[in-house]
């Protein structure tokens, strides 16, 4: 069991191999993109390169959307959710952390705010949420909906086509979490241009950590959290992460390229999937990730089964991976109606590379279960 | 003229190759910190090394500072600088964009602030200030002042001293900015027990974009500027980069290495300064930073001198590179009362790198001059 093998890509994935070959052969120009100088302006071209790089893979246009690169979702959520407290913020009970610190931040601040309940299966009443909506906004100046394209800890997919209903139906802005998207779900390319913002973390694809960005529409009225030398439009200051904005574009042509594989991922996810409902102890969540799989256990404790993987050389997850480093109860898991379990759940996130160890995954999810 | 000459290192310093080498020989850990399993544990006890070498580098104690990891110097001024209301912000009319752009959000929020003002030499009349701060802190909760070590644009050095005399006379708390002290002001491992924060940002010193740090007394009372899974003990959410934390050591490690050359550097600094003062237009501003060299021209503007410098193949920067690519009158420049020159300003800020390459870029600079 000396090679372990990494089962939690919704954690963060493996830095792409490609970029930091090219990081070493000296390939990322090295200078402050603000400066005039030759050096400067080389380091300034390569940003734009990667700027029109994601306009173009992601089909959005210039003419609608700004990109605005950051450190990671987190601050994206603390720049693009703070728009003042005559904004009703609607969000799920599934959402990320950094979406609920940002609802209780809203509240604290004397905003208003409105929880979508989800069921049993992760999915939400569409019809229901629609007019909890309408009448909650009634005297709010604007609607603010955070949406989760993919949830992290469940794999549970929403279609982008389910909150530009919603916005239909009420006029909200839409503000798309869709860092868990890129190489896990179908059409992950394919952005819908009636939503507002989508927002990715680097490091959740194999770019450096430390850097994100997001596509805004320019219409979207935000206020700079970080303030300084004036840097992207005034909007976010602070020396250009040059060296992360180049590594999105490696990481991003090194998921694309795999991406080719993902329907032997789906099968992959699927003989996972086979494997841990023979236990009649262990309740499947369904989603429809190509990677996610994610269950509870009826009478063991994540802390337990964990040990059980660890020893196994299998480096998977309970729950959200975003919090102290001890297991907490899952609050997704909660808020999908199974409460008494929330600290039994665990969840594997497959990455691309794990294909060429499927016989020995399987053989050790196998051995695990024998202890289960 | 093919090979160019970066001179511009207090705008960003190249990358350190032996963490470029470490992150392609795969020996950076890759994992999410917050993960329980093995890979995650081996990332954050990567990350505790990293925090007990900056301690020890520092000569700070555990026991009285906290390690906040941000995105930079931007980010820890937004976070340490919001300190509410009724805090008296001070500052010094030379000091970095991002500090006086707090300085406006707080006066926006009706805080108050006070301007300590510079004189010709850089430097300030500490009574003067004193007595300034103590009339102005009347109905102030806290003063806190924000202090800079060595400016960015023109090399000045306060020493710290100065900072803990301003302390003992009013009482502030006092925000150390030494983003620019590392490698280039004397005694910058040695930092001042009495002060309360002091600031850094990778990529002055060689580390990777978009990482910083701080240490914080832990008495500092600070709110998260940015929320979610409550990492750095909720006070700085979001997956911690930890690639750029371990970037952090490997360039401090070449730092503190290449310092053993600083009178070296220092010589090669004053040779340039000998071969500007023999143009009489020119007029160098003093300072006691072993690398950078900042001078006015009488007559010519910094972007005519500018082009000069590029067809030198010499990388060099009109006052600070911090803004939008483009020559503007340096504030900085202004405040030490050149107004009519701060449109004239050049800055060479030296590396160590430079040393091996003297005798070109003499030369080069030889021929720069005969042209200004």
């Amino acid at each position: 069991m000396n090679k372990r093998f990494y089962l939690d890509y919704n954690a963060s994935a493996p830095l792409a191999k490609s970029f930091a070959m090219a990081l070493w052969e000296g390939k990322v120009p090295d200078a402050n993109a603000s400066s005039i100088h030759r050096s400067g302006r080389n380091v300034a071209k390569r940003i734009a390169e990667v700027n029109s790089y994601l306009y173009r893979l992601f089909n959005l246009s210039e003419k609608e959307y700004e990109i605005l690169f950051h450190s990671g979702a987190s601050e994206a959520a603390a720049t693009f959710l703070d728009l003042g407290a005559d904004v009703l913020l609607v969000y799920f009970e599934t959402d990320h952390a950094c979406a609920l610190e940002q609802v209780r931040k809203h509240k604290e601040n004397g905003g208003r705010a409105l929880a979508i309940e989800v069921q049993s299966d992760g999915s939400i009443d569409l019809e229901r949420a629609v007019m909890q909506i309408n009448q909650k906004a009634e005297g709010a100046a604007k609607v603010l909906l955070h949406f989760t394209w993919m949830n992290n800890e469940t794999g549970v997919v929403f279609d982008l086509s389910i909150a530009e209903s919603i916005k239909e139906k009420t006029g909200c802005l839409v503000y798309v979490d869709a860092v868990q998207s890129v190489g896990k779900v179908s059409h992950f390319l394919q952005l819908n241009s009636k939503l507002d913002v989508f927002t990715y973390s680097g490091h959740k694809f194999g770019a450096l950590r430390g850097i994100g960005f997001s596509f805004y529409k320019r219409s979207f009225d935000l206020k700079p959290l970080i303030r300084g030398g004036g840097q992207q439009r005034g909007i976010r200051s602070g020396t250009l992460n040059s060296q992360g904005i180049v590594s999105l574009e490696y990481a991003l042509i090194e998921t694309v390229a795999e991406y080719s594989k993902s329907k032997e991922l789906e099968t992959f996810k699927s003989e996972i999937e086979s494997l841990l409902s023979e236990n009649e102890n262990i309740h499947l969540f369904g989603n429809k990730s190509n990677n996610t799989i994610c269950f509870v256990h009826k009478k063991l404790k994540a802390d337990v089964m964990l040990i059980h993987f660890d020893l196994a050389g299998l480096d998977v997850s309970s729950g959200s991976a975003c919090s102290s480093g001890s297991v907490e109860p899952s609050r997704v898991i909660k808020a999908m109606g199974y409460e008494e379990l929330a600290l039994n759940s665990i969840r594997i996130s497959l990455g691309f590379s794990n294909l060429s160890n499927k016989e020995a995954i399987l053989d050790r999810l196998t051995l695990v279960m024998s202890k289960l």
